[in-house]
């Protein structure tokens, strides 16, 4: 289940580069120019072949300029490299807003033919080619999933060395040239993800190239990065682990053979470099050695007019998107534009019927190897599933031994404790192609198991056995203090065919909020146009440390809100999203089992690390899962066929901890009532908005036709009333959830402070039911809640009530006293 | 309105440091550190004077240790060098969860006493202040706002330098030693907040010292910055601007006052440097220096037992919590513990009595340059009101003379731009207290007039005046490729008592949503439970370059999500919030006047850069505003007291340009219609769960009790279904709003792929009233959709019944011609 290997890794080329090749990327770069430019403002008479006219500007002027030179030429090398080489080779374009050399380069090397037999390699396809451009019925403008070729669209800055990186774990044959604008590297993101190289290893996973394009300018500002002294720039890259090779060109009249002369042989020398490095690694994999990257300081808008109207272009931020905006409106601009395209020579690079010279393109590479064709970019295509080991193996059977509910806050399992025994499993069934990522808290999420078979990967320097545990330079755990970079590094994984799991403390998933949109962007433009992308495997995201137990950190570490991220990408039956809120560990099981399994999702799992209940036997779990919400008859006291009072539904493994402590007391005061569990927060959505969803008719079996509904969900109430508005009984829901109510005291506060706890919970289901009849247990629950925060204070943590209670012993209690219906004589017992 | 100047600052020292502070400085670490132990164990019996027992330790041990001797150790040095320099200093302390070390300081430096009278100078107060760390009814593990002196709780890792950063801009008196763990510095956001030297200036603007609180451990892992050579260390920070001093200590046996005397003595030779550069700037503030910065190489848990259990602990992960997790379990811990809180001497540190010993302090600051009393971190206390300009003279007055709807999308004004005029005339009576901030956006969101009156600040270097516009070394707007450099430093200008405006692409603010959370939370607390914090001023977020106008930019650049991040903020009627849809260039004067006179509050401001109709004159703007929506009866149709069929609300400037151009049509369809328009999103939130929003009268006087409801919303649909649930009428709100539905081609197919366009809008109108009566017209405006889209496709651009439609020259025309009822006439005068 090894990344495939393309081509003959890490050969050096022992040979000068012919002047052939040079003149062909010369040629590239002048078609790939002349491509972009097509692109950015021609409406049609591509080749300027009929009269050209300002009617062949198109109306609106889109896209980006500044970039793409720099790009088509480093691509046109890199294309020229992987020829000469036959080097397996994924490019990440970091500026993705330079789209058009994304489109001209697979426009060139064939792959956009292929995936769009609507454009033919000729004028006429020319045409559309270029109509097509961020143009209705068209393309996007960035280097986006439509793009062969592409793994990282670039539209949010950031996250191009992340991917890169994530691109070459366990992938030893693969080369990633990661173009890094001079934008991006000022975002954080970028800033951190030169770190990587720390976390790498030049045996087992594949190398990174890093190119700063260092042009200078962003929309409309100097660059800070290239305002800095050579000293700094030398410095701050050596000072990341990095050999820094500068290469400057354009800001003179120098011939352009003679720079591209030069830059081959940079590349070369650095290739070999590279070699060195991977051929040393094969001995010696202990030593970091210092990789190279590139410092490319050429002019932004490289080749376009100096000047435009007087002011400076090339070589300012003026060329960032369209230098000639009014090219439409006036001769003047049009003009210009016109000895612009003219310049490239488009004679020399276009035959009679509008198709590439083969003089242009017989340098490039061929087959797979080419940057539109190689499958590590359309990683669906080499993705294996996982081997997964049996999960009855993990199941915790005690359930099935001493009944629902088994165990409690003390005694009780860890659920992803359990998890973790699984996924140290998965490792050893997929020892090269499942990783587990986390920021620094791959353990404190309990997922440490996986250290009885592999690893913690760091390639950093060691001191001593004494602190060192679990860390060598090579394994399947990569942990980093940055949310960022396990975001990417995972998303670089899947997108090149692997498999992963990745932990965070829920709060700071937030973290990655704009990363998991861009992800699911990714995924929802997939799913619905491309096919000829295959399913990835998806971003599995356990959420834990979650908010219910972070009353020791306090309130900066309480916010379940991702799930409204993740509810936003959630429509139009695309399915790219799930949101699972495990019961317990035997839930967890059966829920990572499922996402493990699927394909071109965000998967978040939002489970609990501390000792808890289980509540369910693990195939109880899986025909729930099935349906993604059920009825726990064990728990309900309604007979068959029998209308409750109340339901009382859950999600979450919290909520479900309170409602059934309460549902010991409602049970005692003869209300009737039943439980229902919804593990799949979708399964109840709207039946229109979700095909996948239950049915209105389920949904009422389930819920009722009009009795009150006491919901205690995890996170945020309004995610539920944003779900279920549509639904029959949607108004006789009361949805009790996290109410931004911090809390630093002890778990049980937590609860209590958000009116989530079991005493809340009762009172909210007896005022549902009759206000008046119930009101000395209202008014003694609502007076007890203080009191248990008093006892709290007192002691210095919860009480015994809390925190020994277990479900299977006050119920066998219960059932043995006989249902108490006084409510004093319940109260007692519940002190 | 300047900050205040505290003390005397820049003053070099030129003598030794005198034994006696060097002594005190030793004797508040050992204090300090005691007082931590204690905060993170003790439930009692604080001095051991009492028989000493496993009885007096917590139940629950939570707490960070690991750092915390480290802070301690540097903020005794901090306290010793603002006595001696009497030098107005606010700290920021990066590792926030080294909280006992912010709230011992602020108890040795006697604030805390200050702001909690029930915590005294004694015995009894010190017991009181261990049980409350982290304790039921006490106060959170962090550096967290209830900590006087603290701007920054360090409870999310990433925003120390962004912080500390913003809190010398215009502060030129003020120095800002910035405590960054190591763990911290793995984040992205921190790795870019380094280059903030590129943005600031050491004539007008304070100084920050970094110090990198390099202890080598995380929760479970080495850090990254500690496991480099030292060449590379040294590289990393000169090649970002800095001097890096190491200071290493606490790996040997030396005797801790030579540590203090070799740290008080780099203290005071970087401080001579630092007061260099601040006395060359007054004469030359243009060549950028090397910022000084520290690099301290401790122990973690430096002084805690170096074993325990036989486990390496002192210099180690394994000391990052609580070292001693069994103290109260086991007679074998808890001997250590007691052992370990022996080691500090307290005998030496405290009276008979409980209270401090005069030595231990007695070399502390004094009044207001006490770290903990500084004004600088309570920024309210000096806060002033803007200066504002009057309102009126930036009004766009075509409507007064036009009419409603004067100009359109064509011809129109561009909101912000018109912002743009008022923010540059803030910043001319505020001269050095309001700035703006923008990740290169500021241009590109309309801001630019402030480059009339002043520039953005800019100490990376120059190039040329051919490039170099509107720059300099001082000047009040900031710029960055990084939302999270520009929300933090907003943040630290603010938490300092100042004023400012950010804007940013929408979807990508989605980058600093766990920072909006974390400042939201940070204000939460503030305003229910601390009121010695005044108020500061609030977060003016403007939200531009909005997603209906990203069709170029496409999908990645489509999300309005954001508002469900502020959503999940509002609660509890802390009115910590703000969410406002200007509809016009009027509607956003007076949404910023209020949001730069309102104080606590995120506000975010969502409004359209691009040419758009005006349709309030200001007085009208205001006067809605004040309840936050109100019907526009100059567009409704139904008179006084007569029903509408159809209630057609508004929110966001796009989907009024769109709703109003439907109901054009409507006016001629014969459908009696009103026009409600919402700018204050939360004014129609359920009354129940926010005060200032209008009552369930006002909702159904407006929205009419069962009338059908055409809800036509600028971000996501689910936001209204969760804000409106329990509202009269709610059922019957028919919501239509962005829908993950990307589009790369023009702004019109944004908004019909997005089922927001004027056609589908007239469509579901019809369809909600009498779908089978209208049911020709609704044919064709579905078909008219497919029509106006395939347009774009053959024409590049939208068809002119888009474009060119302005509100006013078309009611004129249908009032001139009189109501046109046949379907057939008015779809002819549509094309």
């Amino acid at each position: 289940m090894t990344s495939p290997v393309i081509g003959t890794p890490w050969k050096k080329l022992n040979r000068a580069v012919s002047e052939e090749s040079l003149e062909g990327v010369d040629k590239y770069w002048r078609a790939a120019n002349y491509l972009s430019i097509g692109q950015i403002y021609l409406l049609k008479n591509p080749l300027m072949r009929e009269p050209f006219t300002r009617d062949d500007v198109k109306h609106r002027l889109v896209g980006h300029w500044g970039t793409t030179p720099g790009l088509n030429f480093l691509i046109g090398h890199i294309n020229r490299f992987i020829a000469d080489h036959q080097q397996n080779t994924v490019i990440i374009m970091g500026p993705g807003h330079g789209g058009p050399a994304g489109t001209a380069q697979s426009y060139l090397d064939g792959t956009y033919f292929e995936i769009r037999p609507d454009i033919t390699n000729d004028e006429k396809g020319l045409a559309k080619f270029f109509r097509q451009f961020s143009y209705p019925g068209g393309i996007p403008s960035h280097y986006a999933p439509e793009t062969p070729g592409s793994i990282h669209e670039g539209g949010e800055l950031g996250y191009a060395l992340s991917h890169a990186y994530g691109a070459v774990f366990n992938n030893p044959s693969l080369f990633v040239p990661a173009i890094v604008g001079d934008g991006e590297a000022e975002t954080g993101p970028l800033a951190t993800g030169w770190q990587s190289n720390k976390l790498v290893n030049p045996r087992t996973d594949g190398i990174v190239l890093p190119i700063l394009h260092l042009n200078g300018y962003k929309i409309a500002n100097p660059t800070i990065l290239s305002r800095i002294s050579d000293e700094e720039l030398h410095e701050f890259f050596h000072g990341m682990g990095y050999e820094p090779y500068e290469f400057v060109a354009g800001f003179d009249d120098e011939d352009h053979m003679s720079i591209h002369r030069r830059f081959a042989d940079l590349f070369e020398s650095i290739w070999d470099e590279i070699c060195d490095i991977k051929a040393t690694a094969q001995t010696n994999d202990v030593d970091r050695p210092f990789y190279p990257m590139i410092i490319f300081r050429t002019p932004k808008g490289w080749t376009c007019p100096k000047f435009i109207d007087g002011k400076k272009t090339e070589g300012s931020w003026r060329a960032h998107q369209v230098p000639l905006a009014s090219a439409r409106d006036t001769e003047e601009h049009f003009q210009v534009l016109k000895g612009w395209l003219e310049s490239y020579k488009p004679e020399e690079l276009f035959n009679e019927d509008g198709s590439i010279k083969e003089d242009v393109i017989s340098f490039m590479p061929k087959g797979e190897l080419r940057i539109g064709a190689n499958p590590n970019a359309n990683g669906g295509l080499i993705r294996q599933d996982l081997k997964l080991p049996k999960l009855e193996d993990y199941e915790v059977t005690e359930v099935k031994k001493y009944g629902h509910g088994w165990g409690g806050m003390k005694g009780g399992k860890e659920a992803t404790r359990v998890l973790g025994y699984y996924t140290r499993d998965i490792i050893k069934l997929n020892p090269d192609s499942f990783r587990i990522f986390g920021p620094d808290e791959t353990a404190s999420n309990r997922l440490g198991a996986a250290y009885e078979v592999t690893n913690k990967q760091w390639d950093a320097g060691y001191l001593s056995s004494l602190v060192d545990e679990h860390m060598a330079v090579t394994g399947q755990v990569t942990e980093q203090l940055s949310e960022h970079q396990m975001e990417g590094f995972v998303e670089g994984y899947i997108l090149t065919g692997r498999h992963a799991i990745w932990s965070s403390y829920e709060s700071f998933v937030h973290v990655i909020d704009s990363m998991l949109n861009q992800h699911a962007k990714w995924l929802e433009a997939t799913v619905r146009e491309i096919p000829w992308r295959k399913p990835i495997a998806s971003m599995n995201l356990l959420v834990s440390s979650h908010v219910w137990r972070q009353d020791h950190n306090g309130f900066s570490h309480q916010d379940p809100g991702v799930i409204d991220i993740l509810l936003n990408k959630n429509f139009n039956n695309d399915h790219v999203i799930g949101i699972y809120f495990p019961c317990d560990a035997n839930m967890l099981l059966a829920v990572a089992e499922k996402c493990f399994k699927s394909t071109n999702k965000i998967n978040a799992i939002i489970a609990g690390k501390q000792p808890a209940a289980t509540w369910l036997t693990l195939d109880e779990a899986r025909a729930e899962l099935e349906k993604g919400v059920a009825e726990w008859k064990w728990a309900s006291n309604v007979k068959d066929g029998e209308e409750p009072d109340i339901v009382l539904a859950t999600c979450g493994d919290i909520p479900v901890q309170e409602t059934l402590a309460a549902a010991e007391q409602l049970d005692a005061e003869g209300i009737k009532f039943k439980v229902v569990n919804v593990v799949d927060l979708l399964s109840i959505e709207n039946a229109q908005d979700n095909d996948e969803a239950i049915s209105d008719e389920e949904f009422t079996e389930l819920f009722t036709a009009d009795k009150p509904v006491l919901f205690a969900y995890h996170a945020y109430a309004r995610e539920i009333r944003s779900l279920i508005w549509n639904r029959p009984n949607h108004d006789n829901f009361i949805v009790h959830g996290y109410q931004e109510q911090g809390s630093t005291t002890t778990p049980y506060d937590m609860v209590r402070v958000n009116d989530l706890d079991r005493f809340e919970l009762e009172a909210e289901a007896l005022r549902a039911i009759d206000a008046d009849k119930f009101a000395d247990r209202i008014a003694y629950l609502e007076k007890h809640r203080v009191d248990t925060f008093q006892y709290a204070c007192d002691n210095g943590e919860d009480a015994p009530e809390y925190t020994d209670w277990v479900w299977h012993e006050a119920k066998a209690k219960t059932e043995a006293a006989g249902a108490v219906t006084a409510t004093a004589a319940t109260a007692g017992d519940n002190e």
